[in-house]
């Protein structure tokens, strides 16, 4: 067995120092290409710390191409010849070390382009904020946020997205995160939560942290299987109605007032809609929300800016239902709000005087002609495209056969993109399906934050890492 | 009994419904002074809404002197003659309208003088970061905070409370509540937690939230009992050794020992350091903080910039034990900051220059002098003056007999300085005593808000409301 001394005490966390342990038995030698590395309960346990330490470790060295996860468990030591040195060095002082490889093309699905952001009007806000606020912009705000924000998002949901809302419903908050955390306080601890599956893994996570092991309910091309969520004791389900992620599936009409009269059946039964980035559609007419189908008191609606705006902001918001408006005010009453009065006021007067709809519409042309330039240059035979209705990320649905003339496995594609530099992500990877032998191969690729033409030098470049072409 | 008709769906909260009913009752006669309230138990079971519902609007009647609290329970109707009318009617749409009422003057405890913020050097140490760093406050941040704010956060923390801490320790939030919430799911939910009797009612709201009943350890003239949590099945515990809240004790150095000790003795045991005012100390030598004595892998450091910069700014941090920064990045990696990135660069860069320096050591004159001023008018007979060497609060210990020439209890002699007008808190609200008969009634007087000449004015108003004298 690998026995590495782990320092608790050194400031680098111990995943790091196993990483670095490992990487350094590799590239020394001392554990030769195809050894298979422990299982992470195994080394867990022999170790004495915990099993995601472990994980992040060889997730660490298999982004680097130092291992490759065997196909039913496991990781195993790559040849030499086919590992690549890793561009970067991970330092134990930043603590997203496990993301922060640099690839040559990140295409992960939240990447956005903030330098598209109309960065000097908001400048030029903010020092209006300062000019004409000062002392206020100082003075600790309502706890769900100031009143001339929550008006302007009202006004705002009611004309785009057909929400039913008064101020008094709306909670702003600093990120999703802050704002699931608070609403699981709210709705009880012991609460049943169901998720789509596939679906989002943050929210999975959040609820998780809470003790929460949410039921996974399965999704097809109309959206969250309701009939499965009816046999199931969950009381609160986490849904994306008009863009599913991952599938990019929309709800069906049919199973939305299916969804609606599920929740209406008993008093503690809510839905979270999250309407991530219901802005950014292509073709097809708008897909309204849920909670403006008559699901007001049924329906809690969270929105982030992260996307539209930008990711540093820290902006979202949520929509109670008028029942739980008491309860959260009887709860948090005291608590501050989380987001700065100053960004506020700032966000309050770029949404008052149009600034927000007009770099929507500006953003949705320069998204679409993005997924236009990476889809047209990804269309070849053995790659069929999915979600190109709307959302920063295309579907590749992948016939190996066809397009490298062997039969791989999703994960074997992956390795091969990685190996180049390309970061993608295998639908696996969102729970539901494995990915595995037999299994079409699925993958999100992310377009968001490069510009047409890079886009269309990546599908190229793509192409050729599936195909192992030089 | 009273039935009000409530409406859930009027978008105007509960208890506001309930408490205008109530004051119409009480307005037009139909309840007489000095007929009693039903109890907030059987109150909330006949409704069917939340005691708190009940309880809050109760609060609302009492703090605007329709109704009063009897002895041993309930509320009882006050009689006309000695009613005073509200100085503001409460309105739906603000969510805080418990705590809006007016008062000529407001001296909770919280109270702070934001308008000798430095807003000139901020505004243009803003200014300079939209400039110098532009797109890159746009990109999201580091979960924990950014490197440049945790290093300078350390470097004062050494300097001035020996607190000994690595930037990867350092983890930076949208106020004292997010950094709690985050901290009491990385402790995970299952654990016992104690907390100081009396205390920080907030501390104890945050944990209720999350369904845990936190034990009362009670404190004396040294601080925390420790002896009492030893007897406990507590694992964490919350206390504030530099500057006990409310009583201002200090915890003295054979307890902070036998504290360390306490927590040592077993894996998953650690206390929470709440050093929410260590700045604002006028006299003696500084208090060394827990975490600096030894307490490195047991203490988890807590600091607000609320009252030494903003209340609207929320920023707080806390100090992470090293053996907890790795579960705490395992379970909220990818999880984003919660403080905007341009606060944070504005406010690594109000550190480094020694701004922030600057502006403690003048606010501490400016507070001294503030104390002064208020003390000097309120050393009469019958006062007692307590919480002398810091902190933006007087703590008066009062004789009724002497000041008042009767027996008044603490909640009489409250509602008298409530009826002028005036906003203290009685020590009874902190938990731990009743205020009833029988104790020597206690005040909080915060001076925070209020420069020293009006001060001087208040301490004689106090004193005459006190003694009921026009």
């Amino acid at each position: 067995m690998l026995t590495p001394v782990l320092d608790r005490h050194s400031g680098k966390p111990l995943y790091v120092q196993l990483y670095e342990y490992i990487r350094e038995e590799i590239r020394s030698g001392r554990l030769e290409g195809g050894s298979r590395l422990p299982s992470s309960r195994t080394f867990s346990a022999y170790l004495s710390v915990s099993r995601s330490t472990i994980e992040m470790a060889y997730a660490q060295l298999d982004d680097e191409g130092y291992i490759r996860s065997r196909e039913r468990s496991g990781y195993e030591v790559l040849p030499t010849e086919i590992r690549t040195e890793p561009a970067v060095q991970i330092r134990s002082a930043a603590p997203e070390t496990a993301d922060s490889t640099v690839y040559k093309y990140d295409l992960r699905t939240s990447g956005v382009d903030a330098s598209k952001f109309p960065f000097t009007i908001w400048a030029r806000l903010m020092r209006r904020m300062l000019l004409d606020h000062g002392g206020e912009l100082l003075q600790s705000g309502p706890s769900q946020g100031i009143l001339p924000l929550r008006e302007a998002i009202c006004e705002y949901l009611y004309q785009y997205r057909r929400v039913q809302a008064v101020p008094d419903q709306i909670v702003v908050g600093a990120g999703t995160e802050t704002l699931l955390a608070l609403l699981v306080q709210l709705l009880g601890m012991q609460t049943e939560y169901a998720v789509e599956c596939p679906g989002f893994p943050r929210v999975e996570q959040i609820l998780r942290n809470f003790g929460i092991d949410a039921l996974q309910i399965p999704v097809d091309g109309r959206g969250l299987v309701v009939s499965e969520l009816k046999k199931s004791a969950a009381q609160v389900v986490h849904v994306t109605p008009a863009h599913q992620f991952p599938t990019g599936a929309i709800l069906s009409a049919g199973r939305r007032q299916e969804l609606l009269k599920w929740a209406c059946a008993a008093p503690e039964r809510y839905i979270i809609e999250d309407d991530y980035d219901s802005e950014f559609r292509f073709s097809g007419s708008p897909v309204p929300s849920l909670q403006g189908m008559g699901g007001e008191d049924k329906v809690i609606y969270f929105y982030t800016f992260a996307q539209s705006l930008a990711p540093s902001l820290r902006i979202a918001y949520m929509v109670l239902p008028l029942p739980l408006v008491d309860r959260f005010r009887d709860m948090f009453h005291g608590y501050a709000c989380t987001v700065p009065s100053f960004e506020q006021f700032t966000l309050a007067e770029f949404l008052k005087q149009g600034y927000y709809e007009r770099h929507l519409n500006r953003m949705r042309k320069v998204y679409r002609g993005r997924q236009q330039a990476l889809a047209a240059a990804l269309r070849v035979p053995g790659i069929r495209l999915g979600n190109l209705n709307g959302g920063l990320y295309l579907i590749l649905h992948v016939d190996p056969q066809v397009l490298c003339g062997a039969d791989l496995t999703e994960e074997e594609l992956w390795q091969r993109c990685i190996r180049q530099g390309i970061r993608i992500t295998g639908m696996a990877r969102y729970g539901g399906r494995t990915g595995a032998d037999g299994q079409e191969p699925c993958f999100l690729v992310g377009f968001g934050a490069y510009d047409a033409e890079t886009l269309s030098c990546i599908g190229r470049e793509l192409i050729r890492a599936f195909k192992e072409e030089k």
